[in-house]
């Protein structure tokens, strides 16, 4: 549905984002202050029906139409020694995912959504970023497509999430590299390292960072170089949602850390996602703070997947179901408040 | 299902507690290990279905029977003026939840779950409790009865709520009694008390302590005397639902302090309950730490209605799609880790 053409087109589309509708928003807390309940008293249920109102750019939001989307890749860092389980199992959870065996299945089935998963090149994957930048411009402008094309016409809602064997070092990198302090600050378990798994994987980071410190000023060229193709497909979905009017669902470290850049180039670039679930993994705190992303769910996963943002889902059909269903004091012939 | 025919048998109910069937959540760790997913990676997901494997007693929980059930009581102490809503919005709004229309209807349809509405006794309001023990025995162990009631065969799951102009005052008399430090640590705003209100319901708190103080070394005389039929009632549900393998989700302030003076009669007396929701309301947050009780959610919402408990159905569901649906490592031919 969008299209970017070129880096260019692509900086100048994270730049000039639109700002969704105010008077939207205000319609809806207008309405809530009518329904059968005192005031404010659904809380962030509240809050999040005038997110999704603003960034649809409807004074009633609907979720008729909400995709869950799972993007797939491989990493040449993972020949450094980051994780615990072989890049096979990129491929193989993706079989899983498509014969409806995985985690995300069964918890997209409970949020009535639909799920779609996107391989992205596996048998291929990107260049171990150790050594050279993960994609040239070419791949992560494909990758960066590829991700704007599931922001498809209706879709009321997009969930976000990723599978690849690696990618949470990807995911730190570009965190160190977007916000600083070094490979040891977002470095984290992963899939299951143990100490001195988490101490190598922070030395790779920070040496992919001493061999790219060129395009340290660009968050572009970080996500590039540092990221890796289910990352630069989550970024380039998340940019085109914005576009689109599609709110968005973020999931855990690795889908978050994919789409600040968006942050890092324009203020407010992620206004229009929610962060769904505070992850287990150990950068994931630091970088929600960085964004100033308060997160629905804090369940200590750290799946990825989009687990956490399907799980999120049906919080806001409640949120939803109670602007659109209630009755108001009029209505019902509730005594308002003396 | 369980009738307790005098405060004497309540009592014993409430201390010869059943502890659950540690086979059955050790069943439920064993089969998460050998799920398509890194060990543990489910986080509180996992924690949440062992808990109902062991409070059922099945190595493989069920969630086919979910009610929520909301008791609606009036209380005496509204004469004090610690409420901004008249007295009468209670049958008010007993009548929206009967016409589907309040915020609980809404939630329980998104979390396809059975809701029942158990008014009780409303045009009797109990008596006010800075004059009298709100409950005579006879009339506390009625509530109680009716309350363990909707503990029905075939139940897999309670939710329980509220709804009761004065309720947040008996609640918060209820929790100075049994845990101490006075009115002022457990008033809160309730349906919207401004800062002068607040300070007069934690005077009103105060001296209903004073007046009952000969109670207060005995959980279930403090119940009668500074409770209500409604928090008797939750308490009632909570006790026989313990007898009966039936896991228990806690909603706000009302009903976490109605069910408090279990786990003070019995060490680990709600081990069988989760709290689902962390209210708004001042005095939550002390509670669920004065009890060991961990939210699942945090909304900000102060609503009562068992609206946080529904809430959190989706969330359980979920949970138990992924224990009962995936595929195991072996099953789906995804490596596991080196």
């Amino acid at each position: 549905m969008t299209v970017f053409a070129s880096l260019d087109s692509l900086r100048a589309a994270c730049i000039d984002l639109p700002s969704g509708s105010n008077d939207s928003s205000i319609a809806v807390a207008e309405r809530q202050d009518q329904l059968t309940k005192p005031p404010g008293s659904l809380g962030r249920l509240e809050a999040l029906v005038g997110w999704l109102a603003r960034w649809q750019e409807r004074p009633m939001p609907r979720l008729d139409r909400v995709d869950i989307v799972v993007f797939a890749g491989n990493h040449g860092v993972v020949a450094q020694g980051v994780s615990p389980y072989p890049a096979a199992v990129t491929s193989q959870m993706v079989a899983n995912f498509e014969r409806g065996d995985a985690a995300i299945n069964q918890i997209a089935a409970v949020a009535t959504a639909r799920l779609r998963v996107v391989p992205m090149t596996l048998d291929v994957p990107t260049a171990d970023f150790t050594v050279a930048p993960a994609l040239d411009e070419a791949g992560f402008l494909a990758a960066v497509n590829l991700g704007a094309d599931v922001v498809v016409p209706g879709l009321d809602l997009l969930c976000l999430g990723e599978m690849g064997i690696g990618n949470t070092t990807a995911a730190a990198a570009l965190c160190a590299a977007l916000f600083g302090r070094g490979g040891a600050r977002w470095a984290g378990r992963g899939t299951g390292l143990d100490a001195a798994g988490v101490l190598h994987k922070a030395a790779v980071v920070d040496a992919a960072l001493l061999l790219h410190r060129g395009l340290m000023d660009d968050p572009l060229q970080i996500a590039r170089a540092l990221g890796g193709r289910e990352l630069a497909a989550i970024f380039g979905a998340v940019v085109a949602a914005r576009h689109n009017r599609v709110p968005v669902l973020l999931d855990g470290f690795v889908c978050t850390a994919a789409a600040a850049p968006l942050a890092r180039l324009t203020q407010g670039g992620l206004d229009h996602a929610v962060l769904a679930h505070l992850s287990a993994e150990a950068g994931h705190r630091a970088l929600a703070a960085a964004l100033g992303l308060t997160p629905l769910l804090s369940f200590d996963m750290r799946l990825g997947e989009a687990s956490g943002a399907a799980l999120a889902v049906p919080i806001l059909r409640a949120a939803l179901a109670c602007h659109t269903g209630m009755a108001t004091f009029a209505d019902a012939g509730v005594s308002d408040r003396a």
